[in-house]
């Protein structure tokens, strides 16, 4: 799909809201629907005109016009104020905004230069078209969870995950190893959890030492063409205890259920009840704090979210995480997460992203 | 100065503005209030009590009760409107909010539960304060701009800006050498411009080769404890032509006279003017397009602006960059930039914390 397809679908929407123009503030829908990936912009969508009207300011102008080929620029520093005072000049009566994104403030300044224009709210219209991946996303998110795939194998290989060493030396040479293998950057601070740690669900790496026995929780991602991949792996270092062994084949057995149920059309709160039954069925419903899984794209944490009090269903080409995790304070935890884009009617096995094996794998 | 005495400051600039408490939502805002760095937050600051109240998610618990053991905490989801309830169920009438920061919909949010409040632009409040830094935030951005020094001093060292390398391997290098210097991670994307893109004032590494010849501009810094180093140096390889030595001159000139000017009370604009004015003289005003600098802090780029446009003066205590540059497209660019720490009434000489030499190196 090309950019000026997206937009064609945004404007159909709009039309079906009754909107003559959506003004889009947010920088991450911002580049979504023109291609550039400056720090200041805003978007002008009409439902009448292909062509969108960029602002952007003076830092940008060659940037835009190579990324956005095919927008009017304006530029101009208060990019939002400025779309909306032109599209009062153009007749637009019915203006959509991002109500999720502009500030009170600039709320107010919104106010100042659509003179005679109706500001309606439009929050997450542009997030919902996001949800589905075209085959273009979907061809580099590939490419994200396979840098990242290839960076924990070398870890791997090289030994990096053993005895001895810091956590924060492995997320370091994790990090380095996905820039060898293609990454543009990371898609997160990695995290590397050991031993206790491994219970604090969003743990930041520390001084703390790798030990025999050890659980290693470790989630990260890489980051290319601006799509974000998401992975978490656990391991054992040494030997694994009865309890661990438990532990793990519990949050597999949960997360293979959470993947088995990943089809179009299924309510996203049916989704996380698959994979927390099973965890809940274990005796363990409050080792699990957290929701199965969320959209992955442009953003690290995007629409849909999967979780117990999400509305909505799962769509087709929708690309998600599916990461269950039993943390057991004190003592340790596991979370496994995979990277998957949600099949078609016709064809509704997911795609498998994030390749790298579950089996739980002990370190010696 | 202590946390809680950043918050006595708020809680008298709040009882100055006739407000019964503020409701701090910006995250970095809530983490210099508080201590507290957790993704979903906020924080209600009472005028007539010095415990406030932080409300925070599930995921959070045992990191907010470390992190802010005199905060009184409430477990929510959505922090915010929890608190706005809270301020009205005791007694709070006036209720300043961060209309920068809080969303037309977070707006209304509010206004469900701050039944009977006033809810009162506060934009900026806390900005103004975490202009000024205290001894300690000081001391922790001396580490931050130490390790950034140490690290170019080593890349330099290590051969590693030489005709033959990319730009991306560059900054890899210099990422990776700030780490082993003491950094915790990076305060912004490197920027390594080489040749005619260092014309380009906010450039991204490509794999474009250094070349005998070539300006190469660096910009980067280190992140420690959550405060952000910046500093840029430009570069010649191999032997530097005549206009790169004048252009160099003429920034190191206004560069100059920009730290010169730094003393508190001087209006920013004065500051911007000192520098700038230097570039006009020799006929480079339209290749200096950008401010001459800003505020440094738990933000990279946060109050004050110092450009044409800044109202107000300098603070003392406050720590800001000075970075002009002049940029002439097709051919090269230089930027040279410090960060310092305004000096007081009585010792108005700023610290230099960035203190990598700023005479030009032409590298053989």
């Amino acid at each position: 799909m090309t950019i000026s397809q997206r937009r064609a679908r945004l404007r159909r929407r709009l039309a079906a809201a009754e909107l003559d123009a959506m003004l889009v503030t947010d920088l991450v829908n911002v580049r979504y629907l023109s291609g550039f990936t400056g720090s200041n912009a805003a978007l002008l969508v009409r439902v009448d005109d292909d062509t969108p009207v960029l602002a952007t300011d003076g830092r940008y102008v060659t940037q835009a016009a190579a990324q956005a080929p095919d927008a009017e620029l304006a530029i101009e520093r208060a990019c939002a104020p400025h779309l909306a005072g032109l599209a009062a000049g153009c007749g637009v009566r019915k203006l959509g905004f991002e109500s999720h994104v502009v500030t009170v403030d600039g709320f107010t300044a919104l106010q100042r230069t659509a003179e005679g224009v109706e500001l309606v709210r439009a929050a997450g219209m542009v997030e919902r078209l996001r949800e589905v991946k075209d085959a273009g996303e979907i061809a580099i998110l590939r490419l994200a969870c396979e840098a990242a795939d290839a960076a924990l194998r070398d870890l791997l290989d090289r030994g990096g995950l053993r005895p001895g060493r810091t956590e924060k030396e492995v997320r370091r040479d994790l990090e380095s190893l996905m820039l060898d293998h293609g990454a543009d950057g990371v898609s997160f601070e990695t995290i590397v959890a050991t031993g206790a740690n491994s219970a604090i669900p969003h743990h930041r790496p520390t001084d703390a030492v790798l030990t025999d026995g050890d659980f290693v929780k470790i989630d990260f991602g890489a980051l290319v063409a601006g799509y974000h991949s998401d992975m978490t792996r656990t391991f054992v270092l040494g030997q694994a205890a009865q309890w661990q062994l438990d532990v793990y084949q519990l949050v597999a057995d949960a997360q293979r259920a959470g993947r088995e149920a990943l089809a179009p059309g299924v309510a996203l709160k049916e989704v996380d009840a698959a994979s927390r039954q099973v965890i809940a069925d274990a005796g363990f419903a409050e080792n699990f704090g957290h929701g199965l899984g969320h959209g992955v794209g442009l953003q690290i944490h995007e629409a849909p979210g999967i979780s117990a009090s999400a509305a909505g269903t799962l769509l087709a080409g929708a690309a998600v995480t599916v990461e269950p995790g039993v943390y057991l304070p004190g003592r340790g935890g596991v979370r496994i997460e995979d990277t998957l884009v949600v099949g078609s009617e016709n064809a509704p096995i997911p795609e498998l992203l994030t390749r790298f094996p579950k089996e739980l794998a002990v370190i010696t």
